[in-house]
C-alpha cells in the first residue's frame, strides 16, 4: 500500500473537466473569480460543512444535495461575495446559479454543488454569474491546465493555489486523487472560508466517503488553528466518479485493505491541503507546526496543539522570533485540557536545529540566539511533551504580523 | 442610595498607605516597578484568580491567604517578572517576598498578598525585590500622591494609570471604595495579565465582599474580550478595613438596603476599570462596547456580545472603520449559542450617530460613508439584537492593529 504524489491537477482523475476565469464579479480588478469543474459521469458525493449557525445559502444547497442525493456532477464557484446574510434572495441566487449550470450541462440543478466566497451580506450580481456560467461551460477543458485555472479562481487573499494529486493501487487498478482549497485568514480559528474540492476516479460508495472524510477532517483541516469555529461558508467535498474501473469498495469488512490504501491518499491529500492553507495565512510569514507529545488521549492532545497554534501571543512571538515559551504554557494553562504544567517540557525544531526551551514546566538553560536562530526559517515546530501517556497530536498556524491587520482592516476596499 | 466618583487614589479610603517606586527588576529601563498598599489594621478580604492551569506562584500564595485566613493588610506588587513557570524557586521566591514585607511593617508573612506580572519563566531577582522592599516602606504615604504612584507602578504595557474612587453611604456614613488596575494584551482573550487592587473602608464581612465580587467579575473583568481564558496571574482582590465605622454587614437579610449600596459602588468601580482595560488594550485606537439586547437568557446574551467583541476580523475592521457587519454576524454564528440569524439586527453607534447595518440577517439601505464616520470616535458600539427574548448583556473590547503585532512580537526585548 503505497501513495505517491505525481504532477497534474484537479482534472488529473479520468473523467474530470474543469474551467477557471474571470467573469467580473467585482469590478474594477482582474483576478479569475468563477471556476467549474464537471465529471463525464455522476459521482458518489461526501461532505462536511461549517457548523457555523449562520450558514451561506451556497452551503444549505450543498447540504440538502449531499443529504438528499448522495451524488452530484460538477462544482461551480465563485469568489469575490460569500452569499452570506443574504436571506431568501440569496436562496434563491444559489438556485438560480445551479439552474444555470445545469441548463449549459443538460444536468438536474440537484447534481451541481455551488460554493461562494467573499463578503458576507452582499447579493451575488446574477447577470454577472450566468454569463460568467456560459464562459466557463465554453472554456471546460480535460487539460491539466483547467485543472491550474480553477485551482487560481477559487483564491480570495491567498497568495498562492493550493492543489495536489496523487496515485495508488485499488485491486490492480491505478487509481488518482486530487485536491484543491483555498484558505485566508485562518491565522485566527473564526473567519477563514475554507473551501476544498477533493476528485478521485476510484469507485466506492458515499458511505466509505463520507467516513473516512469525516473522520480525517477532524485531523486535518479543524487543525489549523481552528477550535471548532467555522465560517459561514466552510466547505469540503469529495467525488468520486468510478472510472478507474477498480473493484467497488462498498463496506469497509470486505474491502479493508483496499479501503486503507483509498484512507491513505485521501489523508495526504487533505494533510497537504490543511498545511498549505496554515502556511499561506493572511500576511504570514512562516508555517507554524505545534504537536503535543504523551498525552493522556487523543482529545487533550488536540486540544492542547490547537490551543498553541490560536495563541495570538505566541503567533506574534514566532513573528518576532522569540522563543517566548512561557505564553506557549499560558496556552496550554487555558486550553481546558488536564495536565500537569510542572511536568511539561517545551521544545522548538525547525531546519536550523532543536533546542528545549523549558523542563519540568520551568526554564531550560538554552541560548537565546540559537532560538531565535531556529525559528528564523519558514516552517518551525513547537513539541510540547506532557508525560501523561502515549497520544500525540499536531496543529498547524502561521504567525501573526502587520500584514495581517493591514489585510483586515481593508479588505472590502 | 447614590454612588459618586470623586477624586483621589487607592489611598482615598480612611487607613490605607501606599507607595510606588522603581526598584530596578529589569536593568536598563526607567519605569516605576514596583508598588506596596498597607492598611493601618487588618482587612476582609475577597479575590478572583485566574482559572489557568499554569497559575504563577504568587496566585498560588494570595488563593491561599484568601481561602485560610480570609484577611490581609498589605499587598506587593512588581512588574517585569510574573513569577509564573518557575517552580519551587518561584514559589519559596513569594514566599520571601511575603516575609520581607512582613518583617518591615511587623505583620505576619500571611497578611501579605503578592502580586507579579510580566515576562513568564524567569525567575525574581530577590536581591532587587527584596531592596525594593525596603524603599518601598520608606515610601509609605497616606497622600493621594502615594496611590498615583502606585496606580503607576503596576502597569506594563499600558499607556496610563487605571484609577477609580467612590463614595457613598452606609448606615449613615460617607464610605469610600477605590480602584485601580493594569491590563494589557487584553485584545484577545488569552493572555492578558490583569491585576487589581480595590480598597475600601467599609465594615463589611469577607463573605459578602466575595459574594459581590465573584457575581460581578463575571459582568466586568470577564466581559473584557475574554471568554473564561485568563492569564497565568490575574488577580482582582478586594480589602476592606472597616474604619468608616458604619454598622457592620454581615448577611444580606439584614442589611438589604446597605448591601445594595455597596454593590452599586463595587460594580461602578468595576465596571469602570473593566473598560479602562479594554479601551488600553495593547495597540489599540478605541474602545469597542459590545451589547447584546433581546436574548432568550443571561448566558447567550453574554456569549453573543463576547464572541463579537473578541473576534480579530470584527476588531481589524474596527480599526480600519470598515461597518463590515457580516463578520459580526460570523461571530456571532460560531459562539455556540442558540439564535437565528435570519432574526438578527446589527446597528454600530458612536458620538457621530447610530445606523442600523443589517435587518433580519440582511443588509439594510446604508451609507457607507456615514457609517465610516460613526466608526471613526475613540469610542464605538456594536448593538445586535437578536429578538429572542428580554435580557441583555455587554462585553468590551479594542480595535486589532499594527501596533498590537509591534507590541508582542518583541515584548521581551
Amino acid at each position: 500500500m503505497s501513495v505517491k504524489i505525481i504532477e497534474g491537477s484537479i482534472t488529473s482523475p479520468k473523467g474530470f473537466q474543469a474551467a477557471g476565469l474571470r467573469a467580473g464579479i467585482k469590478p474594477g480588478k482582474t483576478n479569475k473569480d468563477m471556476a467549474l469543474l464537471v465529471s463525464t459521469v455522476p459521482c458518489a458525493l461526501a461532505g462536511v460543512f461549517t457548523k457555523n449557525l449562520a450558514k451561506a445559502a451556497p452551503v444549505k444547497w450543498d447540504m440538502s444535495v449531499v443529504r438528499d442525493h448522495g451524488t452530484a456532477q460538477a462544482v461551480v464557484v465563485n469568489t469575490g461575495i460569500a452569499n452570506a446574510g443574504t436571506g431568501k434572495v440569496g436562496e434563491e441566487n444559489t438556485r438560480r446559479t445551479a439552474e444555470k449550470v445545469a441548463a449549459e450541462l443538460e444536468l438536474r440543478p440537484e447534481q451541481v454543488l455551488v460554493m461562494s466566497t467573499g463578503v458576507i451580506g452582499a447579493q451575488l450580481p446574477m447577470d454577472v454569474i450566468e454569463n460568467g456560467v456560459t464562459m466557463l461551460h465554453q472554456a471546460l477543458s480535460f487539460e491539466e491546465q483547467a485543472g491550474h485555472d480553477m485551482a487560481e479562481a477559487i483564491l480570495t487573499t491567498d497568495t498562492h493555489p493550493k492543489e495536489i494529486v496523487v496515485e495508488y493501487e485499488l485491486g490492480g487498478k491505478t487509481v488518482t486523487m486530487a485536491g484543491i482549497c483555498k484558505g485566508s485568514g485562518m491565522i485566527h480559528p473564526n473567519m477563514g472560508t475554507m473551501l476544498s474540492v477533493i476528485t478521485t476516479d476510484a469507485m466506492i460508495s458515499r458511505e466509505l466517503i463520507q467516513k473516512a472524510l469525516s473522520e480525517y477532517v477532524e485531523d486535518t483541516f479543524n487543525m489549523v488553528s481552528v477550535d471548532g469555529d467555522t465560517s459561514t461558508n466552510d466547505t469540503v467535498v469529495v467525488m468520486a466518479n468510478g472510472l478507474a474501473e477498480n473493484p467497488l469498495l462498498q463496506n469497509e469488512q470486505d474491502n479493508s485493505e483496499d479501503y486503507a490504501s483509498f484512507k491513505e491518499a485521501l489523508l495526504t491529500v487533505m494533510t497537504y491541503l490543511a498545511k498549505s492553507i496554515a502556511a499561506d495565512g493572511e500576511g504570514a510569514t512562516r508555517l507554524l507546526e505545534v504537536i503535543v507529545n504523551h498525552a493522556k488521549d487523543r482529545e487533550t492532545a488536540k486540544i492542547l496543539a490547537k490551543s498553541i497554534a490560536t495563541s495570538n501571543l505566541t503567533k506574534a512571538a514566532v513573528y518576532g522570533m522569540d522563543a517566548n515559551w512561557g505564553r506557549i504554557l499560558c496556552a496550554m494553562g487555558y486550553s481546558g485540557a488536564q495536565f500537569d504544567p510542572e511536568q511539561v517540557d517545551i521544545q522548538i525544531s525547525s531546519a536550523e536545529g532543536t533546542v528545549t526551551l523549558a523542563e519540568n514546566g520551568i526554564a531550560a538553560a538554552y541560548d537565546e540566539e540559537y532560538a531565535t536562530k531556529i525559528l528564523s526559517p519558514d516552517k518551525v515546530q513547537i513539541i510540547a511533551d506532557v508525560h501523561q501517556g502515549d497520544t500525540s497530536a499536531t496543529a498547524w498556524g502561521c504567525d501573526l504580523t502587520y500584514d495581517y491587520v493591514k489585510i483586515n482592516a481593508d479588505y472590502r476596499s
